[in-house]
């Protein structure tokens, strides 16, 4: 496997374009008949795409290894997972859809409810309703907005979650998580890992103190809790590694600032169907070579066990959205997940995902539809890893030169 | 993936015979009826093979990478292509079959046109014939031999390009381009890139200045451009890492010269056609454990975009060439290609290469048939990196110890 210095430097540019599909989640397991979702689907269109592609079964990381969404979408990006690990402050920040920056530092926060003694009693303050949070979030927030030159958001996430970002010159991740996971004890102040860290410690510091004195009344969430501190990544652009001129098309902030991360143009999608994100696809189709379409509720109906929706929404997928990207021909139409949900686990999981590639260079296999034990027993790119198919759709839009003579 | 370092310890030697069939950019495309060069040709004894033995898919260097002919045959030679890189000025030597040397330094060379300023007007001098090309090549030659003990080779390649190699002590390829790459401006003088290589740059500065004294008067051919400035590799041979006492037969210079890189015996083939080249095999046989064995022109045919010549040349290597190898009874007998040439790209391609192994110790697979999707889809070894396929050769002829207890 080459890495992303290697591989700069054979890139050219040309006018081929790429659309990648991403079905979140897509892969699955068998139901009581024997048939994973892929399978039940109907899909005419996407059973031909394999037929005249190339298909083979992708690990997101690594073989057996379940990813987030963070690592499982880099590694479609061509950024190894592994290398490149996005913390869990700045993707809480980019789930809400926070405009992170450079330099940025976050961390996940728990409100958390306290004793006369300041003992930690509940680490979720009775799950406060997300209502709540926004509430209490929003007077931290107006009291604080600064502390010594350095400044502070504090943004609501779901239930008894928010998240912290600090922004200014010499901030650190290197802190201890001052939630010390267990109820009797008081929260551990926010400690430097290492000298870097001083100043941003000495900042968390006061900021706990003066929040603490703000929801001292409350009840059940007088208290914070922080973990996950983390700095937004200096991740080199696709356009500086791989040439491209990407654009994404998502719903969901998440996926909006995965992408934003690896430096893709975000375009607005006005509404929240695949049939918005569709329009917005051929309204900019002459403006970009690289297009990320990112699926959302593939993933949501495998998490919800929901295995008839899941299948409804493959076919709505091939029977709406995959003929329109036909239609618009693209060099390289590549489709994939960003791991398996199977409804049957409600969750992600480290199951292979199918990889699909069609393009007028693609060498035929065998594979003839849409099903993982299709894909996985006749498609001629075999088993990989999912880092490599940036680099696959590159050379089938014909965007890399020979290497050596 | 182990490296050499790794299987050196393992190696043991016996009297087993390895022969390496390499159908130089032996993979393919479809075409309009469906099907590869490798499926339209008749190819009964090849697809014994495939039957009898146990295949694959090989990435010459990493999944979606094109590569050259050097990266391509170190690749199946048992040397990783990213870490061995072959200087351009080396592999031009090598094409012309130069006897190149350990620490001698190798350039590609133009020969150009100044105007009376001493600007380029002509990167490539209106394109001499070859025949021009020898001639000022010679003339130079004859007036520069040596140079503060360093001694100095130039030869024609084809056209308006030439080699030139240094060869002392104290040598180094550090040395920048002197091709400006753009007309209007001087050739660029030799500038070393660090220290070491001072005096290289000393020397090739008296040379250029010598060269265009000699040329001065020439037309269109009055200057010199050089690029590509390398150093032979100290690669380790193939006796030294695989314990093997290997042989190469193959009729243009540039494959010998891959081929003695590694340190094979290069056998002299007194024809250009693969019957001589089958001859040579069958009179060396007892004396070297390991054979390259090359076919060049399913290469070219793929270049020319000839797809039935390539077809053809598959068919020709089949009744003639295979059944005088399965004669011979080696241990392993191992067809494959350097890389794809696919007849409708008309070039060097990125996907992936059949490998086809066979052995008595060869586990059978549900590959029937001398086919890319074939093999692909049915073979057993699946989809691999091709410094590989050493391992795979020697672990066959039974010439690798267990590793550990």
């Amino acid at each position: 496997m080459v890495n992303q210095e290697f591989v700069k430097k054979l890139v050219t540019k040309n006018e081929n374009k790429i659309v990648l599909l991403v079905m979140d989640g897509v892969g699955g397991l068998p139901n009581e008949f024997g048939n994973t979702e892929m399978e039940v689907a109907y899909t005419p269109n996407l059973d031909n795409i394999v037929k005249e592609g190339i298909s083979g079964i992708a690990d997101p990381v690594s073989m057996g290894i379940t990813p987030g969404s963070g690592p499982g979408h880099l590694g479609i990006f061509g950024y190894d997972p592994v290398k490149w690990q996005i913390g869990r402050g700045v993707l809480a920040a980019l789930g809400i859809g926070f405009p992170i920056q450079k330099k940025d530092v976050a961390a996940r926060g728990n409100f958390a409810t306290l004793d006369e003694k300041g003992n930690i009693t509940d680490r979720r303050a009775g799950r406060i309703p997300t209502e709540t949070c926004k509430k209490l979030t929003e007077k931290i927030q107006n009291e604080i907005t600064e502390i010594d030159g350095v400044k502070i958001f504090i943004k609501p996430v779901m239930d008894y979650r928010f998240v912290l970002i600090l922004r200014g010159e010499g901030l650190s991740d290197k802190i201890a998580d001052t939630d010390p996971q267990i109820t009797g004890v008081k929260p551990l102040p926010a400690k430097p890992l290492d000298d870097s860290a001083k100043k941003t410690a000495d900042i968390l510091n006061k900021f706990i103190e003066k929040a603490h004195k703000i929801i001292e009344n409350e009840h059940p969430a007088n208290g914070l809790l922080l973990r996950g501190f983390s700095e937004y990544p200096d991740i080199p652009p696709m356009e500086e590694v791989y040439g491209l001129n990407p654009a994404a098309i998502a719903t969901y902030p998440m996926y909006k600032g995965l992408a934003k991360l690896v430096g893709m143009e975000i375009l607005n999608v006005p509404g929240m169907e695949i049939t918005d994100e569709l329009k917005v696809l051929k309204e900019n189709y002459e403006k970009y070579d690289f297009f990320y379409f990112h699926v959302k509720k593939t993933d949501s109906y495998g998490e919800d066990g929901n295995f008839n929706a899941k299948v409804h929404l493959i076919e709505e997928v091939d029977k709406i959205i995959v003929p329109e990207i036909l239609k618009l021909n693209p060099t390289v139409f590549a489709i994939t997940g960003d791991h398996s949900t199977p409804a049957k686990m409600k969750q992600h999981s480290f199951h292979g995902v199918p990889f699909v590639l069609l393009s007028p260079y693609a060498r035929p296999d065998r594979a003839e539809y849409f099903s993982e034990r299709e894909i996985g027993t006749k498609g001629g790119l075999g088993r990989f890893e999912a880092k490599n198919e940036i680099i696959l759709m590159l050379a089938h839009a014909l965007k890399l030169k020979k290497f050596g003579a």
